[in-house]
């Protein structure tokens, strides 16, 4: 199965970017490697339903394998990016290296904490099912400790969540906790009152959703506050400690539970890659998306810093990173199947389809072209956009199911502790 | 809510036991604290689907608040109980403690060594959760692991399972491994071929599921075999070491998974009550169910030896704990109401309904009064009484879902790796 072709296309990360590359990518003289630290793509835009119960991990992953299962001309491995010999055209892996013809660099980013990495411990981010699983079980186990404790000051601490960023994953998150203590959790407690939680949502600009218009912003925030959310924009985080946030007017807030929502840095191995790059860690690309001095290299994605032709980056969306994937797939199949006649290099054209963010039950924003959409019907939109784009049949009715369910029962199906964080004793009890 | 009731309830543990004395038990006068150290009712014998990648976790597990919701006389705590002051009536939690005027003890088991604690970090065995997710993690990581791996040796190696025990555990996990590897992991690799994955089946005695009758077991093993699963009947293990069994025989097993399902204890919290122990800690209980000397003390379920008119001892399985459940609900509900003048306390009665172990697609034995079934039959109605005892209308329709998803895809619907064993490092990449 390996070996005889002439080329060899190894793409790093089977996200959004690097799976559309796959599939687009068909030449019958070339192979793939993909290489993913994890077994699964994840369907990264639903990631805050399965920390906020709404959703079970399998409901959003699908195995890489079990995805590209038909394509014999793609091996996949499991296995860690530790660096590149680019002068090599080789790869450095943690169990293997592999040499390319071809790479395309696809690993997207981590949660970025603007030079406070020591934030990290006290106020997660959301990047991958075992963050989710863990933010899941942190804020569950925060209500019961409140049930078995005494002291209100205790409770008070215990049921507030701060979410530290107003963009679309903060909203979501925010929306999505205060719908769950408001209805999810309300009568199942005889001590605590889980509708009294507090749930803030810090934005350091004078406005949530910034990327969007000031009218649907301000929609956005009308909806976060009928759930019961308080909306604390032009506020700016000072210093996180464990349970406390101090923000720069020397306020400090309490909070048993903080989620950090503020920034993404793509993956730090694009500063072994020796090409500039921006504050966020993102590769300064060509037109094409390749790498300055290396037409045989493409970064794509949340990884890749790409300007229009108004100056603005191309947003860190899962369509772009697609739309991504799709472009280079072209270059590279052009390329081996032409050799020297193949066509110029096309420059990278993002279309922008519209965007949205869902805040709650029958509450969201959408911004499509001209249209601007808020409430019922463009969490109907949403609902619709998402599970077309989910991969695999069963995914995508599992997920309908669980929709179907938790709206009408005012019930979510995953409201396990499973990913217990470590404590010093683990025998079985109780 | 709590408070001014006369009586306090107090049950540990919300297994099958606990849970159907709280569904039984009703007393105006009473209240109920129900402490469990996980937040979720477990469907137990769905377990071995969760470490298969048949079902995710969420599936067979309820939040045991949102069962009680509707139980204003019931307070549910998440705790771990620690000891028990029963001279005084009170029990010892790592975060309260309770008075009590009944106790009812229904904390179940865990995984039993026979002396051999040692094994248990190379032979992981099948309670909770989090055991099913570490064993999903492990045997999908020791595919991953081999397809990365160039030496044979190491392939064999990583490719053999090894399942301890010929009960009905390990047989549903021997034959769901085996079909894992036929069919649904067949084409999804490049360089190994999950085909060839050895499954090993190890039970000390002379036959698999031993409880049953000879021609069941028979036709169990067949079944096993046909689906290629090596059964070693009448024989030993001596010793287990890191991705290795030796047998009695000084044979050695070279395996990088090993799975324990040979042995249950009862919690070792029943040492500390003062009352005589069999062989794996279970209590010695009275007919009545109550401890001897402690007519306000029961013990239901698997930390209970219960004696039948044979001398036999009643069977670790869930219907036994919830039949124990409803008995000891009635005792001390009449007890309460009737006070001086309730009835004699009648002794506990088990009512065999049968007895059937599953083994694959189509395969299964099931033992019903006078009545014997193999094969298809049997496995329907395995599939039938699981979904019937499955509690929540959430998890019923999802199973039945994903069991005819699977069914007709030969796919698996939770094939995640998500519960990474802890590593060096943890940088995001690939």
């Amino acid at each position: 199965m390996e070996g005889d072709k002439k080329f060899h296309v190894v793409v790093l990360g089977a996200g959004f970017g690097g799976l559309t590359f796959c599939k687009h990518f068909h030449a019958a003289d070339a192979r793939i490697t993909l290489v993913d630290r994890t077994n699964h793509h994840l369907f990264q835009p639903l990631l805050y339903q399965v920390a906020t119960c709404g959703l079970s991990a399998p409901d959003i992953a699908q195995p890489i394998r079990s995805i590209l299962s038909e394509r014999e001309d793609i091996t996949v491995l499991l296995d860690k990016v530790t660096g590149f010999d680019l002068a090599q055209k080789k790869v450095l892996l943690d169990k293997n290296s592999l040499d390319f013809d071809f790479l395309v660099l696809a690993m997207g980013g981590h949660t970025g904490y603007f030079g406070h990495p020591e934030w990290e411990q006290f106020a997660p981010g959301l990047k991958s099912l075992d963050d989710a699983l863990r933010i899941r079980s942190h804020v569950l186990l925060a209500f019961e400790k409140a049930e078995n404790e005494a002291s209100t000051a205790e409770h008070d601490k215990l049921m507030t969540i701060v979410v530290v960023g107003g963009g679309p994953t903060g909203v979501e998150l925010a929306g999505s906790f205060a719908e769950l203590t408001r209805t999810v959790l309300s009568h199942d407690f005889r001590r605590i009152d889980p509708t009294q939680a507090r749930i803030i949502l810090i934005e350091g600009a004078p406005r949530i959703l910034s990327h969007l218009p000031p009218e649907l912003s301000a929609s956005a925030q009308r909806q976060l506050e009928a759930l019961g959310v308080h909306v604390r924009t032009s506020t700016s985080v000072k210093n996180i400690r464990e349970n406390e946030v101090e923000l720069a007017s020397g306020e400090i807030i309490h909070a048993g539970n903080i989620l950090w929502a503020a920034g993404v840095s793509a993956t730090s191995l694009t500063k072994k890659l020796g090409a500039e790059l921006d504050k966020a860690g993102r590769v300064k690309v060509n037109p094409d998306l390749s790498l300055p001095n290396h037409p045989e290299i493409f970064a794509i994605g949340d990884m890749a810093l790409v300007l229009e032709k108004d100056g603005k980056p191309v947003p860190g969306v899962s369509p772009a990173a697609m739309q991504m994937g799709k472009h280079v797939a072209k270059i590279i199949e052009n390329e081996i199947r032409l050799g020297a006649k193949a066509p110029a290099r096309p420059p990278f054209k993002y279309w922008d389809k519209g965007t949205m963010a869902t805040i709650g039950r029958s509450a969201a924003v959408a911004w499509v072209g001209r249209f601007k959409f808020s409430g019922l019907l463009a969490w109907l939109a949403w609902l619709f956009i998402h599970l077309i784009f989910l991969i695999g049949f069963r995914s995508r009715v599992a997920v309908f199911f669980n929709w179907t369910y938790s709206y009408f029962s005012y019930k979510r199906s995953a409201r396990i502790i499973t990913y217990l964080p470590p404590e010093p004793s683990d025998e079985k009890s109780g």
